[in-house]
């Protein structure tokens, strides 16, 4: 008789969109014969490990459609980052609660631990489904074209660039918007689509994908401010020296680590403030503003894509298909050869996913590295939903001086 | 022969809507058969020293309601606070170009410049009609319920705080977000309305109207954090001591001021990230995150409110009918009494609107200070608009432990 409890949980940074997948996973169980109770762990797996679950075939479905539609981790999430002895333990607590089919929505560091739970009840003959849910807004997994939670995230991200290009537009200065992304550029790169018009901002990007180099940096502003006079600049939280050093951490000598080893560095405006001071004094500029964009990009409940929504969605709905047929591994976004967007819904294997990094390949990113290119934009724009707003400019129709 | 040209302009820091008020200003002009053509000047006044003018009569009013619904000043604006000096050079263009009606669309500082200017033509005898058309996103103009500019950016921010609760409500800690907001605190009361349910974030609210005190601060972020495990606290930018001086400027030697005397202090996340070393530091909380709202507040393309779209758009026409009935003044925004949300333009004197600065009233803000009042709730909710999103959370039903 197959163990028929379903237990999902949610990993790592909340997106605009994760709750989708989670609801995704809840109703598809609950259609399912096979399946008793789903549980939901508050908290990730420190939620399992301390038994804190929620009974969600308790909860209405017109409650989780609304839930789905709130942005953010409606279990909770967490960054502990389980070893061996922590993942028994999810394990038993696993067993003892009968759970068959465990469903963790989150990014790499997540599908890691699935994959050593996973192992570890093969090895214990415990008959367990372990199917990772992709989610991250660095759009950062391998394997897959991107990943639910970007596409809003890159959404608010190019809405805040064509809003700030305006203003800086407006009254005339210097704009540095720092965005979130410690090793893959997407996120930054998807302010690009906030751009109509000819000199539109951002005017300069700066990804981790590319060594940041301060001489260069301070060049290209100059350039900008030169022949516009003003310049918009979005800037990745990860940027980083010739050897790797994030940029970010030459600020302070206290730094802080997550239990990835990870170094903090969004909730701190010091890498926009450090780089608006080096404009301000070096080039003399006396206009410079910088702003951190921080937790607003993945959590703004007006800004998100629909396609994003529905994308989140439709993989918490095959995850549980592809548990039902026996099969752990990783769910990923495929897109489709062809002139019009489509995408279909791939397992991989746990292993091949799990702990590992996308970057941005080379044809996304401008020769200059400062800009994307027509394919990047090509790649983005489906993802960003309907209803994007489009803002116009004044034609430039002057009138003849009189005084001189 | 009346003068037939009219003169449109916009002045201070941009809002969601401003070119609603402009666009409303233009379209009412050419509608008048005693109006020639319509100007509009770059970069506010300066533009008008430097006859650096649009012809507005040349632009297709398709392109005019796509620049309408477009944030930030079309025309460009200025920080530029004229003298008497300045003035007479303003008068002097306006001479040569005969023109007849002029609006200027900004804040306090804005209608102190019309004051002089209305003063000075008058003097001269020359036939000048000065109308201010209210904007703000700080909402302190005096004699107005509310100004435009003000609703989409309160909308932003309660959308904001909506999120970013959401997110540390989901990985705690404690999160300080700062709002702009030099003198008065209503931006920054906007983040209460981001709240639903019970606990929701908001948990802590600081305005400029009630002294700032680092230790009573510490205090109150202690007892919500014991209480609930995170804290989500909004800020103003203009938070101050007892003696008026901004926490802000305390923070660096080098304290940067506009042409105004205003100090620096949007586009730094220097004020959030020293509140936040501050609470890690004394109260020994790990996860302490610091977001500075920036300039996102007031320009953000998908966050606009349609009340404050409407109501910029009518105080620029109505703007055009007071100067067609030959007065000068500012246009202020009344509410009317009664239950249902209706509101009236009234026309006020130059004189008891210009350079003043409205605060928050004492019955808006809560007895502890860090909070508001229901009434302020029921004051803001109208301005907001349609279609305003509602956030819901899992309903709390935990399953019981098994091991222990």
């Amino acid at each position: 008789m197959p163990r028929d409890k379903v237990l999902v949980a949610q990993g790592g940074g909340p997106t605009a969109v994760i709750n989708q997948s989670l609801v995704g996973v809840v109703l598809e169980a609950r259609k399912s014969r096979n399946v008793g109770r789903v549980y939901g762990a508050f908290h990730g797996v420190r939620g399992i490990v301390d038994e804190d679950f929620a009974n969600l075939s308790r909860e209405s479905e017109t409650n989780l459609e609304k839930v789905a539609a709130t942005p953010s981790s409606a279990l909770g999430s967490t960054r502990d980052k389980p070893d061996e002895k922590y993942c028994r333990d999810i394990l038993a607590s696993i067993q003892a609660h009968d759970i068959g089919k465990f469903f963790y929505i989150g990014g790499n560091d997540s599908s890691d631990t699935l994959r050593i739970l996973s192992e570890q009840a093969r090895k214990k003959r415990y008959p367990l489904r372990c199917v990772h849910v992709p989610k991250t807004v660095d759009n950062d997994l391998v394997l897959n074209d991107h990943t639910p939670g970007y596409p809003s995230a890159a959404r608010f991200v190019a809405g805040a660039f064509t809003g700030v290009s305006l203003d800086v537009r407006a009254i005339p200065g210097v704009y540095v918007g720092v965005v979130m992304g410690r090793h893959a550029g997407f996120l930054t790169a998807a302010s690009a689509l906030g751009r109509h018009h000819e000199n539109d901002g951002p005017h300069l990007i700066y990804l981790p994908e590319r060594t940041f180099n301060t001489k260069a940096f301070l060049r290209d502003v100059k350039l900008v401010y030169k022949r516009l006079g003003h310049c918009v600049i979005a800037v990745s939280e990860g940027i980083h020296d010739g050897r790797g050093v994030p940029i970010a951490t030459k600020l302070s000598d206290k730094v802080e680590r997550d239990a990835h080893g990870n170094v903090q560095l969004s909730g701190s405006g010091a890498l926009g403030d450090m780089l608006a001071k080096n404009i301000k004094d070096t080039l003399g500029i006396k206009r410079v503003r910088a702003d951190t964009l921080g937790y607003l990009q993945r959590s703004f409940l007006e800004c998100v894509s629909d396609v994003d929504q529905m994308e989140a969605r439709r993989a918490g709905v095959m995850a549980m298909r592809f548990a039902a047929q026996g099969k752990d591994g990783s769910v990923t976004i495929r897109r489709k050869p062809g002139e019009t967007y489509k995408i279909e819904y791939k397992l991989a294997r746990l292993a091949s996913v799990a702990g590992k990094t996308r970057s941005m390949p080379t044809n996304l990113i401008a020769k200059n590295g400062t800009d994307i290119t027509p394919a990047f934009r090509k790649y983005l724009r489906p993802l960003l939903g309907s209803h994007m707003p489009v803002h116009k400019h004044l034609s430039d129709k002057r009138v003849r001086k009189i005084l001189g």
